[in-house]
């Protein structure tokens, strides 16, 4: 198997700590694909991902599967035996699915966002409206002082344990530093939790 | 269990279908929130639902799951002998999760922008910003065209049946109308994709 991606990007970096934290990261072959030089846009890689995003699944026989929680959904299913990371029970999996849309909503999209529209990175193929960018600036200030408080009696953000949602928002606070986004002194339950995600040997794959 | 949920609103009419193709609509009892009142800002309802929006799923014991997809994700799962909606084998369900995340992303969620940020309708408690409303419809404009061409030769948006994929831009496509957007008259793949989800007795809930 393949997987097209860019190793700086914050959505491939995911894919591989939820690989890292199953022990499958060696059964994956990855691809370097520079977005700033636009290998991302050419009609091959479209063939892969019409919605020219990265990364991308390539199975053996060719299929694709484009988007991080549907490469990650994908792994969750075809190695049963490895650590569950979307839940286990009908009520587990629909609370990380919660969480999940929450920090893809709330959290992660917006800073991307706030990145895209603020610093003209993508200027050569996007229109950035900055009032736009702003205005997610404040959606993920908002959403941190919510995870700080959700923290405040909790080790993980669901399931009492280690899931998909804790990687998703470990990765997008590491994120948010592009677009200068930070812990704030005061919130402290985030930051110990923080600390606690940045201590697992997968947090640096 | 009760569902709290807006009748007229798309989020919620995503999730009375997914339930009716399941025979469980009679499971649940529904409960109306009125947005514009704002009967999903209260204290009460936020111990629901922290994000404030509709719909929440409360089981029983009092468990609330919020996002609707979770909700679907939840009756998928503990109801496996209904018809699953979200795949079957492991890659059917990653293929099915990436149509959903391309259907949110690039369909529903602009459109649901484009009508927050270009009509007004929420604007006592958010910050409309026009031209980010009107980015978002070329957005979706631009789906609809991929999702022509996509289905000049197939039946289903994926796994060559039915799945939450269709309902979720059968629903999206309805919902467009409040913004002005329709399916134009050269896109017939897309119109008569369109007509048999309409065909479908369960497509009024």
């Amino acid at each position: 198997m393949k997987i097209f991606e860019t190793a700086t990007a914050p959505n491939p970096r995911r894919v591989r700590i939820f690989l890292a934290e199953k022990g499958l990261l060696d059964k994956v072959e990855f691809v370097q694909v520079d977005l700033l030089k636009g290998e991302n846009l050419t009609p091959e890689y479209a063939a892969k991902n019409p919605m020219k995003k990265v990364p991308v699944l390539e199975l053996d026989d060719g299929t694709c599967v484009a988007e991080t929680m549907a490469i990650c959904r994908y792994f969750e299913e075809a190695y049963p035996d490895t650590p569950t990371l979307l839940g286990d029970t009908p009520l587990e999996k629909a609370q990380v699915e919660q969480w999940l849309r929450w920090l893809e909503f709330f959290f992660f999209m917006p800073t991307g966002m706030c990145f895209q529209h603020t610093s003209g990175y993508f200027k050569d193929r996007m229109n950035p409206i900055k009032e736009w960018g702003e205005e997610c600036r404040t959606t993920v200030e908002k959403f941190c002082h919510f995870l700080n408080k959700h923290l405040a009696d909790k080790e993980y953000i669901c399931c009492d344990r280690y899931t998909a949602a804790d990687i998703n928002a470990f990765t997008t606070l590491q994120f948010g530093r592009v677009v200068n986004i930070r812990i704030k002194d005061d919130q402290t339950h985030l930051q110990a939790w923080y600390e606690r995600m940045k201590a697992r040997p997968t947090s640096k794959v």
